[in-house]
């Protein structure tokens, strides 16, 4: 499991062992629930119990804005800002062709489906800064501008960060990015 | 001295005892030297040991470009990056009233000067994201948006990092700061 080491493991299992026999019943129906319960929303892709997340549920969200992110955890460290209001699409990775991942494996041809269908006015690339974010940028960008409005989230300075100590790729980055200030 | 505590001020001062006298001579001259002849260039307040700095000098450098940074430290960050071929205006520090800052210890009105009696097209603020830089940003903004057209840097996630750990400040910042992608 991801960031569990030997030692870890071996602490964990120990410990698991000294558990009632119902607690570790009740752990591992927990477990098959969970496999079992949480699948993909039909809309978004995001994880969740029924047809479809609470967020594509949701009628007080922003239906005309569409949020791509890579991943689950990337949708929710944008809820946890609280600003976004609109809805999201799990792309489910990114293109890395050294990987062997092409855009046919990604949830890219739902997202078409979606916003060709929907009142979408807006679709927000919300990817990491790196060679794989930038070049699905780009390949959903070149997709999906026929359509709607493309739009990506900025890259530069992280709030709180020094200049002096900011690396020479953020700063070009930052310095591309600039804006008017009214 | 910054960065340098008790033990390494031991050290290194035990270290400069062990030197010959000729060394210590010299490098005790080096020390006066620097203080004596090196100063702020007459135009930008960047570091310099004539009147104006080898960046103001330079004729190849786009004259109708000034960045405006806080100290010569930010400056030598950006001309790190090796993107940025305008010229530079060296603040001395950010606002902070909580300090008793305000702008008139600052190396403003240099500033207005030089933009109203040069060709200058563009100002870039290139300030840090917190609250002494947004404070410093906006001032300068106001000030200046009647000569001439004024940008800032892009706050963002800086390159390289992960969505997912970004803080929500900056996640917030990067949604708002976003740009249509062509």
């Amino acid at each position: 499991m991801p960031g569990i080491g030997p030692r870890t493991a071996q602490r964990l299992a120990l410990h698991l062992l000294r558990q009632p026999e119902e607690r570790i019943k009740a752990f591992a129906n927990a477990l098959l629930n969970a496999r079992n319960q949480v699948g993909q929303c039909q809309q978004c892709f995001h994880l969740t119990e029924g047809n479809e997340c609470e967020i594509c549920l949701n009628q007080n969200r922003q239906r005309n804005l569409i949020c791509v992110v890579a991943d689950s955890r990337d949708l929710l460290a944008l809820e946890r800002t609280r600003e976004y209001k609109g809805l999201y699409h799990v792309l489910g990775g990114l293109i890395s062709p050294m990987d062997g991942i092409g855009p046919e494996l990604l949830n890219i041809s739902p997202l078409v489906k979606r916003i060709t269908s929907e009142e979408t006015t807006e679709v927000i690339l919300a990817l990491t800064p790196s060679v794989e974010g930038d070049t699905t940028s780009l390949y959903l960008a070149k997709l999906l501008n026929a359509f709607v409005k493309v739009t990506r989230i900025a890259y530069g300075l992280p709030v709180g960060s020094e200049l002096e100590y900011a690396d020479e790729v953020t700063l070009a980055r930052a310095l591309e990015g600039r804006r008017t200030v009214e």
